[in-house]
């Protein structure tokens, strides 16, 4: 699979998501607008991705010196609302260099700090960021994989995948281990309207890996589970609080109902940085509205005519209720949440599982 | 609104409902064959506008003679097999000219029955399936208007609309007539994926018509409740069994498993052709399952490889208990519906009610 995140060369290269499975093409990114766009744009999406796409951005931004790198920030941080990820890497950022920027004006700059110095500082906190999440998922699969059987048949939403986070994926990065620990998996994709993720990024993700992939309309998940053939559902998270309420794309939760109603597990997989340390529950979780013209047109192709209204929301909040367990890379986290995620929030990472796994 | 069924001077003309709304074009059917093809491509869609169709094809066949009247049901009735409508039709044709397909072989046809006297009576019956439809939509809307108040916020899946069935519609047309007797209604319309009949159909049928439409993806429907931004949901049917166990558009059971967990009414609107007197409960329902590129194509753009696989059922089954109400042309019908649908199946209909409502 291309890697949708690329430092080369001090530039930052972004796999052009939208054109996906049918075009790999990347972004040339230049200079942290350009990377803001990129973000607002879609080019590239999902919510560890995108802070650490961010964290490249920042990088980019110190070649105008402090200033700029305070202006990066903040353009970054307006870019989309509800992946926490974004300003968790955002503020890494900052601290890497905040003792400097306390220090400095733009005038002092060359004076009192050399630019190529604050520039490796925020690369090397960039490319850590960048690499802490690799391991991070590997670590979040090699918990989740234990959840599933052999010929277990599993229905996804969105795009969870490599795609979405810069390593194996966190709810495909479990389904492909799993695969690979030798349980046949059988996925169902969600296409995921509007934008259609599960349907181009999902399937195409675990198809390239050898998974067995099906993919269906967003309303056909109930009547799917409705004649048993769905066995658990495993979805990715933007913004987690502390008492487990979990944004996550549209249509996420649907399927919690529905799963509720026909009592099959639904788990969440996440990184730590997709917790919200602010939040004490989903109700405050900002959800972005999109451009209503993602309903109205595909592909360039106008559906129907701009006179009829659109509602778009991009996320939506379950409530921690409905959530089975929330797969992280200190373990899986169970009700109630308040005291399973305070509890995981200051957990040491145990990176030696991936290798006692043998997947390392 | 274009009708989407027209007769005229011995021709079929179908409304191409594939291309609506950007283009008003109208599809020739000169024979049984054309309108069979229309019915499977989808020109002509919606269960009672299936009916109709089907039954002017019954017309177009005899010009052939009583084999080809025989073997155009035939071919009508392998067209599509969920909506019973099409077959309730094709037997009110059939019966109508039984009487002489028994004495006649081909050979005889002209020394026993006139060919006009055949295709008179069989014209006959078509028109009256096709006004009696249009009737019965306005008694579906005179009754269905009472569960509706003012400002009242309905959520509704597919087109159940004029397009879908000759007349006003069934769920579309009782939001129509509420709207005309002066309660103002805001709809939201599922875009119901494959093949988009809510964001292309129901939206403009019903922006047509003044009323206030707001189109959501269909994964947005479960957030869109949780808001309390939804009063009650209506939709129309393919087949209801003895039971009330209702086939509609893939997409309906969704909803009602959203609507029983929020609380929230959940009516089917439908004419009595649409009650399979076969049978007892849904299960024996036959759910078509249509071409994989509906999901994987839209308007000609491949959205995701043809080595991926897809599940396209066109219709799912909701049971009787998450149905709140069933609405015919002889009035509301109530749980348990083993009573109210055996009775409703021989109560006489009151067309004077719609005079009485003064929007005749």
């Amino acid at each position: 699979m291309p890697d949708p995140i690329k430092w080369d060369d001090g530039f930052l290269y972004l796999l052009d998501q939208r054109k996906i499975p049918f075009e790999i093409t990347y972004v040339k990114c230049a200079n942290c607008t350009d990377v803001a766009k990129a973000i607002e744009k879609m080019i590239v999406r999902g919510a560890p991705a995108i802070g650490i796409a961010a964290a490249y951005g920042v990088v980019l931004a110190s070649e105008g010196g402090p200033r700029e790198i305070q202006r990066g920030i903040e353009r970054l941080s307006r870019t989309r609302p509800t992946a926490v990820n974004l300003f968790w890497a955002l503020k890494k950022m900052e601290n890497a260099v905040s003792s400097f920027l306390d220090k400095t004006t733009e005038d002092d700059w060359d004076a009192h700090v050399p630019k190529k110095l604050l520039k490796d500082k925020l690369l090397i906190t960039a490319l850590g960021i960048h690499e802490e999440e690799r391991q991070i998922e590997k670590l979040i699969a090699f918990y989740g994989q234990s959840i599933l059987f052999q010929n277990c048949r599993v229905l996804t939403h969105c795009n969870a995948g490599g795609l979405a986070t810069g390593g194996i994926g966190t709810a495909l990065g479990i389904l492909k281990i799993a695969q690979k620990m030798g349980k046949e998996i059988q996925v169902y994709c969600d296409e995921t309207r509007p934008l259609l993720q599960g349907a181009r990024l999902s399937s195409w993700e675990l198809w390239i890996e050898g998974l067995e992939v099906i993919v269906i309309c967003d309303d056909m998940a109930a009547f799917l589970m409705k004649k048993g053939a769905v066995d658990l559902v495993i979805v990715g998270a933007d913004r987690i609080a502390l008492n487990g309420d979990t944004a996550n794309k549209i249509g996420t939760y649907n399927l919690a109902v529905l799963c509720k109603y026909h009592d099959i597990p639904l788990y969440v997989a996440a990184p730590r940085s997709t917790i919200d340390i602010d939040l004490t529950d989903g109700e405050a979780i900002p959800i972005e509205e999109r451009n209503p013209d993602e309903v109205r047109t595909f592909g360039g192709i106008k559906i129907f005519p701009d006179d009829i209204s659109v509602w778009n929301p991009a996320f939506d909040v379950t409530p921690n209720g409905l959530i089975s367990g929330i797969i992280t890379e200190v373990g899986i986290l169970k009700k109630p949440y308040e005291e399973s995620i305070a509890k995981a929030m200051v957990a040491s990472v145990n990176f030696k599982d991936i290798q006692r796994a043998g997947f390392e």
